[in-house]
């Protein structure tokens, strides 16, 4: 196990009916608030009314920024921060999924940032304050909610780039379920293809000695299998989503991660589909998933073996330990299936021509300074566009 | 699944060499510290300097008060709080186990109240405001280093007592493995039976639609009780320590509990054998757990099955649940015996003369106001009292 440094101050408020709350919570924090959300979903849903209606009782005083996309956008953002900074908004206020979220924390950066946002993204510059974000999530998925990190996309680029730093924690997130009982099954499939994602990026690793890790990735990564079946056949149904949500915001809150070398080569082979196809990011990582896994397995063959075993319920013969690997991504696969994932890029509109350039753009070979992805087995430009092929 | 609120803001900096890093650490934090801790324990294994060249070299004064004692003592709280006052410490330096951080805690929100600080244990006043304590964790065991509770022992009284708020979690705690090494075999036993403690209060519960936080409490204790008999058999074993003591830490620090109604009556029977016989909480624990569940079992058959099946491995026939569930308990007191801990209250030392009077004070009945004690089954002092004669 290695040394680790976890902090993750982010309050979490969770059940019915906790997003009448949202107004007395941020309160004794706000005097401005900027409500940042996307489309027209939370005012069908009657959320967007609760909200107002909470903030309107506790007397604070909100302006608006609507619009948010999914892969979101750094135009919005920029249009946020010049609204952060001209109205003296002191917390934000996101209401929606990881896209809405992202946004929110990428102009909560901003408004303290002198050069352009971007340049944190691009070129990891550090960053000193950012205003605080409350958040009330609507999609469980991207762990935006108590994660430390924020992907926004470059569309004049063709880039998305994530950013990480303790200052982009939320101040607090509220998470009903119930809010979550209207999403598309889509929605949900993508949502639970990335939180499982994010415990495989923590989970695949060559660090040993890492038992308690090891068991609460595996527990958590069942548990949202097993309930995520549950809400796509039911959405309304509150005790699964109860343990998908959670499961969800457990995934990224880091404390799976601990002391392990962790991978994260899906995400940035799924980044390039998402920047330049402008596809859903859990359907980009449910494709590339199991071809990475297949790719990279024999390299540390014992950490697949136990990924078959103790997460996707494996038995047979160790002595054939590739055929107890083969069967836990083939097992994968079908799960990712009943939840109406794509199995292949094709299925996602993605063609071959433009293979070679992710590759290059995501391992930055295509900006001439290649940096290998991945922990567990180091993946060059060429290895990249092996699993890309294999995703075909 | 329950609502609930989480807000867990302690960072802890967990590895080898960790705690050579305080002075840094706190700096930011504060000016005057006091440095409490208990015997000669930190001095002997070099510790101790360790601490005071870290604190000199940022250039931080400081104070110390040694002599803190397994279940802490008011006396001690009280001079600790009038030297804070006289002295404007701005942040205490916990270095010990549980009971230095729990005395530390106490006296951090003692000098922020006007009267006797034995108040808020004994009537639960509310707290407004506590000195920020940080942590050096030398036992794993009480969980304290980011728990909201603190346990404290008014001598004179023979009232051994417990209070939370979320003013009393650490501000940071540090955890080097390596300074485990030097703890004796009963010490050892007696933090693993705390913490295993510690979840089951957590897990034993009627709250039904738990998939996420069952199984973060199973695999969390079978990861302790594996690494127990490493750490036991051989205490300078880094990476058994490694999952022990972070497994103690995510046992206490709220997160396996979350949206389940919890129990707690084991803890409240033990803190009066502590506060008659001064015997060690976690050796209390381990007599009286086992006899907990073999007089409560039968009001949640299931959910011992559960424990039974998902934790101590037992397999067998599921319509003889009563044999399954006894078979657990029964490889609990044998886990317990292996870690050389009692097994009984007459090896500890306390023969019959008080059950009655400890059964009632448990309850609140020696006081004229019986509150029944446990949330998967209510006990009254005549429970208690059953519950103390099985374990004899």
């Amino acid at each position: 196990m290695l040394n680790f440094d976890f902090h993750n101050p982010t309050r979490i408020i969770f059940g019915r009916d906790s997003h009448r709350e949202i107004g007395p919570l941020i309160k004794p924090h706000a005097v401005k608030v900027l409500l940042h959300y996307g489309g027209s979903s939370i005012k069908k849903s009657g959320l967007y009314d609760a909200v107002i209606a909470s903030l309107n009782q506790s007397k604070l005083d909100f302006i608006e920024l609507g619009g948010v996309v999914p892969n979101p956008r750094l135009s919005l953002v920029h249009e946020g921060i010049a609204l952060c900074k001209r109205e003296g908004v002191d917390l934000i206020l996101a209401v929606g999924g990881g896209s809405v979220i992202d946004s929110a924390k990428a102009i909560a950066m901003g408004v303290y940032y002198a050069g352009d946002v971007w340049e944190i993204y691009e070129q990891g510059k550090p960053i000193t304050a950012a205003l605080p974000v409350a958040t009330i999530l609507t999609i469980p998925a991207a762990g935006s909610e108590s994660s430390n990190s924020s992907v926004i996309t470059n569309e004049a680029k063709q880039m998305k780039l994530g950013y990480g730093s303790p200052l982009l924690r939320p101040l607090l997130s509220i998470m009903n379920p119930e809010l979550f009982f209207t999403l598309p099954k889509d929605q949900i499939a993508n949502g639970v293809a990335d939180m499982m994602s994010h415990i495989f990026e923590r989970y695949f690793t060559n660090t040993l000695q890492t038992d308690l890790t090891d068991g609460l990735c595996e527990t958590t990564l069942k548990t949202i299998m097993k309930n995520a079946l549950l809400v796509s056949g039911d959405p309304h149904n509150y005790d699964a989503w109860c343990q998908v949500g959670f499961g969800g915001t457990v995934a990224h809150n880091d404390i799976l991660g601990l002391g392990r070398a962790q991978d994260w080569a899906c995400h940035g082979m799924e980044h390039e589909l998402s920047a330049i196809y402008d596809v859903a990011h859990g359907a980009g990582l449910a494709v590339l998933t199991p071809a990475w896994m297949q790719y990279v397995y024999q390299a540390n063959i014992n950490m697949f073996v136990q990924f078959a075993v103790n997460i996707m319920g494996v038995a047979g013969s160790y002595r054939a330990p590739d055929a107890i690997v083969l069967e836990g991504i083939a097992r994968l696969r079908q799960f990712f299936k009943k939840l109406g994932l794509p199995a292949t890029l094709s299925e996602l509109g993605i063609n071959e021509s433009k293979l070679e350039l992710m590759a290059k753009k995501a391992t930055g070979a295509a900006y001439g300074a290649e940096h290998p992805i991945g922990g567990l087995k180091k993946l060059y430009w060429q290895d990249v566009l092996e699993i890309y092929k294999l995703a075909k």
